[in-house]
């Protein structure tokens, strides 16, 4: 007799293993599993901050000024000279952008990211399409890094280009597992190569811009063959709003640190703010540095020698080792940014799972404290992406900057009229508003036109991309994104019926249910069936025993031994002549269902001989099939009674 | 209340709708599911046997010659004189296998395939080597005839070659399909293109001959490049004994009516066994006028276009009406002879089933009567031999006649010492032996002779087959075959632990089950959870229901709502620092069983509450996993009470 009263009400039970972290395979991967009260030490430093949060958006001035060209090429080198102004239109926008996140920031130091402030501010639609809008465009940060990663390393190995794709999907699995481990350790992983990026990236550009000033620069020796994306035409406004769209690929990111507060040490808001500042000032000065180099030695894009490997060997006078470690330190940036996506994407969808609309495991954090299921999801989606786009940044550029931009205008209209609202407050008063407690501000009408104006410039950016960029691509974004929005809401109307029908509101007479029909499934008359039939005969008077007979000799046999071993309980056969299994069964039930009283259960057990499972596809597992069939039935119990089979070659049993 | 007097014992119950047969998208695809008694109906006579098990045999002649001199052009075209005289050994060797066959058709009414015979008069290990060498021979079958066939097709269409792989592919399925439809409409649909082919080989053979006499026979015009499989070398015995092995692929499907007798209208015997002698000579003049006419007009072998196509472009002056006759024909006796195996291997896949050396599901019979399992596994190695040998003959080949010629010889060594034991027994006298009667024979000896040297004959081909053959593909099979063999007899070894452990012999006191110890599983406090602790406390008073605890907050709750609703039932909490769920659960119920008394017996209640299965992936299904790892556990019983969902939208519930 088990001691009952040891074990009643027992909130912390002396029971010892499952407070010990588990051991597998897993933790010599992803590390030893992290207690859930070591949740809030994993935060990170400014310098760190910039490391995990910035690469994205520093990152992509290795493809940007690219991606610039590609498009004024179709007009001639000539129309070059345009991209320097078109560079100065990005910085610009960058200066919009970081003014406005700045103000986010402060005013969510929980974490500020699209969806929280339209939710808040705007109301669940815009929150949801901000949301699809984010994770697109999370995915394709990986997707396009990497692949300008891989663009990065062919230009120094030609002959990896045969390999590109490859490499590119397992470099994206590399971060999935590095990211599996736990956002502090990537911290640490990354810090050193995001400074050894900044200090190739600020040696190779000063010398480039000294030896301008020296006069001394040069052209690129023996430039790539500068491929045309589109029949040649002549330069026209619409050109040059193609190739400013594509240059806006240097500002995404931008809006990572918002996501990322809560991992900043405390004061949150105050070092995310800073560290943002920071980023665009590097970037801006990165991405204008690097367009002005491009034109004054003539580079060309191309898909085989990057405009950076072309900088770095025109500036390094050839391929020698300070070539080389810039482009290893780009490749090595490029990389990282993908990483930033890794901690925001599974963050994001965290935050949309909680709220219903999301499949509720992305909301379950893995062993280490991660959520697990959306660090996979990512690196699987951002892989078939590679793949379908044959790891080509021109190829997949044109899908990019719809969703961060539509995100960007979403997060700053919510930011305008939560001002607008904290201008409704008097001095000193607040007020709770959902999310948030709005306060009032004197300074709430400039803040509000900052935010305005930045909202209203990426909304206009978006326009011309989507427009711009509508056949290349961004069609593929501009449909997929509705559809997404459809399936959160669809997630989000399953949830709340389940939970509705579940609900023990007005329910004050539960059900009376026993088992009052009983059927053992016989497949065979043996010790399984009859641990099976023992336990049946104490659960109710109405006990019988149904087969279905397939093989007319197998069901005399049975029958036979029935007489013998059945204990009077009666035997129903059901004949098949079909040799199906399934149907004839369900259909008994179904009667049996229609003469049931109101209330009244059917029990059907089923007889289990548990086998290794390496061994279970040397038996049909019929029993497994009913059971799922049977469960979608009202008013029907399952009950599995299981025989355990010993395997003499030591195989181990069902589970581990 | 159920009137229960009307349900039991009653064989044949008036229950409707399980004596129909079912309709789905399958009796679209595969037709009406057909009624077990309709089963011995479907033989079929000696016309269409000829069609159905002779195509393999017969259409080896569209490869064999063709192989044969692919190794004799290693020596130079002047050694493709040899090419006749290896044909009449071949011719000689079919001759010896004919005798052979026939003698077994006769003492095998039943179908007396080499893993009968062998089985009957070897013993147990010979019968599952010819088992295992048999199967993949099946298999080769089919690759090596569907490989052949593209080559025919790309000989008049060369722009497929491209496409030769998915082509043979889609053609194995397409075969797969008709046979799922059963072996009776197999014959009607292929007896007609059997004749076809033997016509026009016949016509283009018999014009060949009669141009030769005439001596305007002329040569190939435009002959394929010859292509060399090895670095050229001088003739040699070696180079000899492998083209003779390479031409030994045209005796291969000899054996297919001997397995195949009980598929004949009766007298099967007699019918078969003329069968048997129709098809050896009309393949035996096949393959020495082939190889007549190839070496008349200087054919030579290549991969571009096969011999076939070259005789009959030389034989009706270029590539008219009656070329692309020639080439339809021989394509369509190629993909026939592919469905020779496709009506043996799942035959032969359910009397090993059957004898328990392979999963029982290759012995359960289709909706179609036909052994579906073994159609489909079938269909998919096929395949899969076809994309990596990249569908080429040569490749294939020396995997190929192993598998035959071990089969061939293990039948005769059976028949042999089958016809020994005949000699023993006093004339009129009779003995049962296992599988078979044997009777006294006047002449024993003569027969005893012949099937001793047939299987001789036969052993001596297949070593130099695997000498000649080795480094060129043979040692797969020479390696695959005795791991089959171990395999077949891990798999019996399962099965008779499994009867043993579950026979009722010597079993006089089966267990006094009950639910003495019952424990539910709470997720959360709603309906679903108050179904199952109803139905629990009809079983026990012994109830008590288990929460993990991964998020404080909901545990706080859910302890309140028990409070309310759990009727008195006590409640336990396990924490799970590492948010595992399965592990403490394990860890308790192991406590549990280490405290209960020998034969008490823990249930589990699992709530369940169903949904759609096309949303299943919106829940955790933790109580699924749950359940996988407890049915392992001995003493351990599964309650799922099921709470259905209604979906709004008429989603289909988790079954049609």
């Amino acid at each position: 007799m088990i001691d009952k009263a040891n074990q009643h009400q027992n909130p912390t039970p002396a029971l010892g293993k499952s407070t010990h972290p588990p051991k597998s395979w897993r933790t010599w991967l992803i590390g030893r599993p992290l207690h859930t009260a070591d949740a809030p030490h994993q935060t990170i430093g400014k310098l760190v901050g910039l490391a995990v949060f910035a690469s994205d958006a520093l990152s992509s001035t290795a493809y940007a000024t690219q991606e610039m060209l590609m498009i004024l090429a179709i007009a001639g080198t000539a129309a070059f000279h345009y991209s320097l102004p078109i560079a100065m239109g990005i910085v610009a926008l960058l200066a919009i952008l970081t003014l406005s996140y700045e103000q986010t920031i402060h005013a969510y130091p929980n974490g500020g990211g699209a969806y929280i402030v339209a939710r808040d501010n705007l109301g669940n639609l815009p929150a949801l399409i901000a949301g699809a809008a984010l994770l697109t465009d999370y995915i394709l940060t990986v997707s396009v890094s990497i692949s300008s990663g891989i663009a990065q390393i062919v230009s120094a190995y030609p002959a990896l280009y045969g390999l590109r794709i490859e490499i590119a999907v397992f470099m994206v699995f590399f971060i999935m597992l590095i990211n599996l481990r736990g956002v502090k350790e990537s911290g640490a992983t990354f810090a050193i190569p995001t400074y050894f990026f900044l200090a190739m990236m600020f040696l190779t550009v000063g010398e480039g811009l000294v030896k301008v000033l020296m006069g001394n620069l040069g052209t690129v020796v023996n430039p790539p063959h500068m491929e045309l994306i589109d029949l040649p035409q002549p330069i026209s406004f619409f050109l040059i709003l193609r190739a400013f769209s594509n240059g806006t690929s240097a500002v995404t990111g931008v809006e990572a640190i918002s996501n990322g507060i809560t991992a900043f040490k405390e004061p949150r808001s105050k070092n995310a703010g800073q560290t943002l500042i920071w980023m665009s000032v590097i970037l801006g000065s990165l991405m204008l540095a690097i367009t002005f180099l491009a034109y004054s030695m003539g580079a060309v894009p191309s898909e085989t020698e990057t405009i950076i490997s072309q900088i770095a060997r025109t500036v390094f006078n050839g391929t020698g080792l300070l070539y080389f470690l810039m482009i290893t330190a780009t490749t090595v940036i490029l990389v990282m940014a993908a990483n930033t996506a890794f901690a925001d994407f599974p963050r994001l969808g965290a935050l949309i799972s909680q709220d219903g609309y999301l499949p509720r495991q992305f909301s379950y954090r893995g062993s280490r404290l991660v959520y697990s299921r959306g660090i996979v999801a990512l690196a699987v989606i951002a892989s078939l992406l590679i793949i379908l786009f044959k790891a080509s940044v021109t190829n997949l550029i044109p899908l990019y900057a719809i969703g961060v931009f539509l995100s960007f205008s979403l997060s700053q209209f919510g930011m305008a009229h939560r001002w607008w609202k904290s201008g409704q407050l008097k001095p000193g008063e607040e007020k709770q508003e959902p999310g948030s407690v709005v306060r009032h501000e004197k300074s709430w009408l400039v803040k509000m036109l900052i935010n305005g104006f930045g909202g209203l410039t990426t909304f206009v950016v978006m326009i011309v991309f989507a427009i711009t960029k509508f056949t290349d691509g961004a069609w593929i974004i501009i449909v997929l994104t509705p559809l997404l929005v459809i399936a959160f809401e669809a997630i989000h109307a399953h949830y709340k019926n389940v939970a509705r029908q579940l609900s023990l509101d007005a329910y004050d007479n539960p059900p009376q249910l026993k088992a009052d029909h009983v059927i053992i499934m016989l497949g065979g008359v043996h010790k399984s069936s009859l641990a099976s039939l023992q336990y049946a005969r104490t659960l109710s008077d109405d006990v019988r025993a149904l087969h279905v007979s397939i093989d007319p000799e197998d069901t005399r046999r049975i029958a036979a031994k029935w007489e013998k071993w059945g204990g009077g309980v009666p035997l129903v056969i059901l004949e098949s002549p079909y040799r199906l299994f399934i149907e004839p069964v369900l259909d008994y039930i179904e009667q049996l269902d229609q003469q049931r009283e109101p209330g009244e259960v059917i029990t059907i057990v089923v007889p289990q001989f548990i086998t290794s499972r390496w061994l279970n596809f040397l038996h049909a597992r019929t029993a497994d099939t009913l059971r799922k069939v049977l469960l979608a039935k009202e008013n029907v119990v399952i009950i599995e009674v299981p025989y355990r089979i010993t395997e003499p070659y030591g195989l181990p049993a069902q589970h581990g």
